[in-house]
């Protein structure tokens, strides 16, 4: 039986949420990761040093490696990492370097682009940006980028492919996130810029536009950036595949009640925390790249990011794994499919 | 308070279902349109005379026609012609010489490419189709197309087009009715060969993909085809205002219970027959086009088709109508929102 083992997986890209929402999935990633980059866009976002204190207190809470109030022990021995990051604002260079020892990244929307993002960034003028992008840079905060215009749909990504050279060629000592990739364009644009970075999520190295809308209509892979064409999705899967070293997995994993998928209007976001190594393990064997998976879920981010998360250690193996219709309330992808991988121990 | 009367208008191109369904929307058709030409793809689709003969029973016993067992005066006095249509296959002259008074057209689908289209053809082979096709031809019954390849789902309709090239062409006597066209290039197509005609839905009229996945995804707009491109929208919309002799309206209402729609998968079709006329002066009012409206939603269908519906006047009127939630268990399109015009009186 074949089995896989990963060092200290990251999940360089998480939505945890907060409240009951956060307390039923929480321990899904802080199971089989060791860390995971937390996004800031809570209602109201994360913008100061308390409110980002108080969410990682609260995000620890719920991924038992504080004792709760009611029991001293440990609720697990789960080892897990919540990489906070700050809602990006037009922030003086005082208040960063303040914050700068709670937080790994600072994230930056564009306004409106996507879930809780009304408090972004509305016109990309970089001269007015400069003073706080200048302190981000000099402090060395990697800067995490929501890459779309408020363009048609399918455009989105590409169109803002303008902003990120602005921004990398304005800041050569910016790192540079590009998050969540979905197109060739932007897959071809990591090369260009030696600042630039980006993360990939599970389900675009797996879906395109048909998976959502060209059967039946798939809420539960319905996401922003929304997935794009085949070509699109072939570029993404090469460089995951072959570990280039500027891409690292970030899940994006986008927990919303069924309610909220299976409705009138759908809300974006394909959850995929709990199922996203043996996926990805299923995928990296399939094109005969297991080797190179360590490199995508952990090395790299650990590299760019200059991170070294506490010793874990994931076991997989080829053995069936059924993925639950639901977890709680929150339906996530395959669910109720088979993958061909799953893990067999957490150490 | 304007006012705007339509003469016979007519629905070139609507799903009536059987059954249920039926029973619960077919009303909402013959009451404001003159008629409309039903699509054959039911399970199993019709395929026979006798079976084209009693669905049109049954479509004229809901629309309230003919009388009932129980009562026999008529159940209203709607006056509404079912236009029949036949599901294509590979028919023999003969066959089609006798089925040819009962029906106004011949519907072809592509196999699997849209509901109950299973049965649709899976090779577009010019030669094996040569002799149904020209018997179609000779017999001066219209072929109905869905045009779509089985490609990535923004290009299906364009990578159809070589087909209907190929069927213009090779059968120039055929009328060919390039089916709720979603794309600038399918408007082009109209103009290039003398026996192409379109219809054209409302909501491909109304909205592209940043509707249906741009911000919320919305089931209730999701359709096949797909709606496409703003420049695909406004070509559609050009030749619509403008009233261009070869295209009509058809509406594509396609109703599915709402349980069917805001699912984990959702099935493909926008109800819009209660709501067409109201939308449609609204539209064309807008764009100071009313005028032209009389011909997009009948003269050009009579003038397409050759027939000659009873006299029916519909008038309608700038006053707000509140469009339901839900008829029965369907949600229309605009559910719950407010349209300009409304329906005052029909005669």
């Amino acid at each position: 039986m074949k089995q896989h083992t990963l060092l200290m997986p990251l999940d360089m890209h998480l939505h945890l949420r907060d409240g009951v929402m956060m307390e039923h999935i929480a321990n899904l990633s802080s199971y089989s990761f060791s860390g995971a980059l937390v996004m800031p866009n809570l209602v109201p976002p994360l913008k100061t040093k308390s409110d980002v204190i108080a969410y990682k207190e609260r995000i620890l809470h719920c991924t038992g490696v504080v004792p709760t109030d009611e029991d001293e022990e440990f609720m697990s021995e789960q080892d897990f990492e919540p990489y906070m990051s700050l809602f990006y604002d037009n922030y003086s260079k005082e208040f960063l370097e303040d914050i700068s020892e709670e937080i790994l990244a600072i994230k930056l929307y564009p306004a409106g682009i996507t879930t809780n993002s009304e408090g972004g960034v509305s016109n990309f003028d970089i001269e007015s940006m400069r003073e706080t992008l200048e302190a981000i840079s000099e402090l060395e905060i990697p800067l995490c980028v929501h890459g779309e215009s408020n363009g048609f749909v399918m455009d989105r990504e590409t169109e803002f492919m303008s902003v990120y050279e602005l921004l990398a060629s304005n800041f050569p000592n910016l790192k540079i996130i590009m998050e969540h990739i979905t197109t060739k364009d932007a897959v071809e644009m990591l090369d260009k810029y030696d600042n630039l970075y980006a993360t990939i999520t599970l389900h675009h190295l797996l879906i395109t536009l048909d998976d959502v809308a060209g059967g039946m209509l798939k809420p539960h892979l319905f996401c922003k950036p929304i997935a794009k064409r085949p070509q699109d999705q072939q570029a993404l899967l090469k460089v995951a595949l072959d570990a280039h070293p500027k891409v690292m997995f970030g899940s994006d994993s986008a927990p919303h009640p069924q309610h909220a998928k299976e409705a009138c209007g759908c809300a974006a976001g394909v959850f995929t925390a709990p199922i996203a190594l043996q996926a990805l393990c299923e995928l990296f064997d399939k094109h005969d790249k297991l080797d190179n998976l360590q490199y995508f879920v952990s090395d790299n981010a650990q590299s760019i990011y200059g991170i070294c998360p506490d010793f874990k250690e994931v076991v997989l193996v080829e053995e069936p794994f059924k993925v639950p219709d639901i977890y709680t309330d929150v339906v996530p992808m395959f669910a109720g499919e088979t993958l061909k991988w799953s893990i067999e121990d957490v150490d």
